[in-house]
C-alpha cells in the first residue's frame, strides 16, 4: 500500500485498480447459506430453473468482495467509512469468475459544518475476467484533511 | 412461510416485518476478515480511537443481515432478485444488537416489453433493539404474474 490520502489529495477523476479475486463455487454457497438462502444461490440443480439459469453469487456478496478489494486499492487516510452507496447488478457472478474492481472519484464535497472533512463520491466498477461489468456501485465515503502541526 | 406472492398479489403500502437476528462480536470480526479488513470492524482496541470509537459491523454486513431477514419475511415467488439497491447507514451497529427489518413496498410498475413480470421498489428499514435505524435500502425486485392455465 502507498502512502495514505487525505481529502486534499485527492481529485475528480482520480481512479484506482484493485488486486483480482477469484469467487468458488463453494465461497458462493457459503455465504448464501448464512445471508441469501435461495436456491439460485445455493444448488446448481435447483438454479437450473431458475431467472439465473444456474448458480450465481449472491449481489451482497458481491458488495462484500467489491468492498475488500476497494479496501485494498483506495488507500484513504483513517480507512474506507462509508455513509451509503447505490448498487446495481447488470448481471450475475458465477463460479470462478476472476473479479476486479475499478473505483473513480466523481465529487468531492467539503463539509461546511466541519472543516476537517469532506465527503467524496467513488464509482467503483466489479468486472469480470470477460471484462463484463457484473456490479457497479457509486458510494459516498468520508475523507478528512490532514492534521495540522 | 405463508403462500408465495406473485406481481398481482403485491400493493404499495404493503409492509412484512421480519424475525429478529442478534449480531455478535465473533460474527462482526469473521465477516470484517474477509470482506472488510478494518480495524474499527476488527479490534475494539484499534477502534477505540477511530470514527466509530469502538467495535462496529462493517455496513456490508448488515447488508449481509437485511437480505437474510427480507428472504425470510417477504415471500415474493419465484424469490427476492434484485436488479440494485440505494443504501445508508444512518448509524453504526454495535456487537450484541438485535435487528429487525420492516420492508415496505413503495412502487409496482409492470414491465412494458415483458408481460409476464415487473419491478417492485421495496424499502427495507433495519433497526436495532432500542428501534434505532442502523440502515436503510431501497432496492428494486422482480416479481412475476402469476402464470395462467
Amino acid at each position: 500500500m502507498t502512502q495514505k490520502l487525505h481529502l486534499e489529495d485527492l481529485k475528480i477523476g482520480d481512479v484506482f485498480k484493485s488486486d483480482a479475486y477469484a469467487i468458488t463455487t463453494e465461497e458462493i454457497k457459503a455465504f448464501a447459506e448464512h445471508y441469501d438462502p435461495q436456491p439460485f444461490h445455493l444448488d446448481e440443480e435447483a438454479a437450473r430453473d431458475t431467472f439465473f439459469q444456474g448458480l450465481a453469487a449472491s449481489g451482497w456478496h458481491i458488495c462484500a468482495i467489491t468492498m475488500r478489494l476497494f479496501v485494498g486499492s483506495v488507500p484513504i487516510a483513517g480507512g474506507i467509512i462509508g455513509a451509503g452507496s447505490d448498487v446495481s447488478w447488470p448481471q450475475p457472478t458465477r463460479p470462478g469468475d476472476v473479479l476486479h474492481v475499478e473505483s473513480t472519484i466523481l465529487d468531492i464535497t467539503p463539509s461546511k459544518s466541519k472543516p476537517d472533512r469532506g465527503i467524496v463520491t467513488i464509482q467503483s466498477d466489479t468486472f469480470n475476467q470477460r471484462g463484463e461489468r457484473c456490479q457497479r456501485a457509486v458510494s459516498k465515503v468520508l475523507a478528512f484533511v490532514r492534521s495540522q502541526g
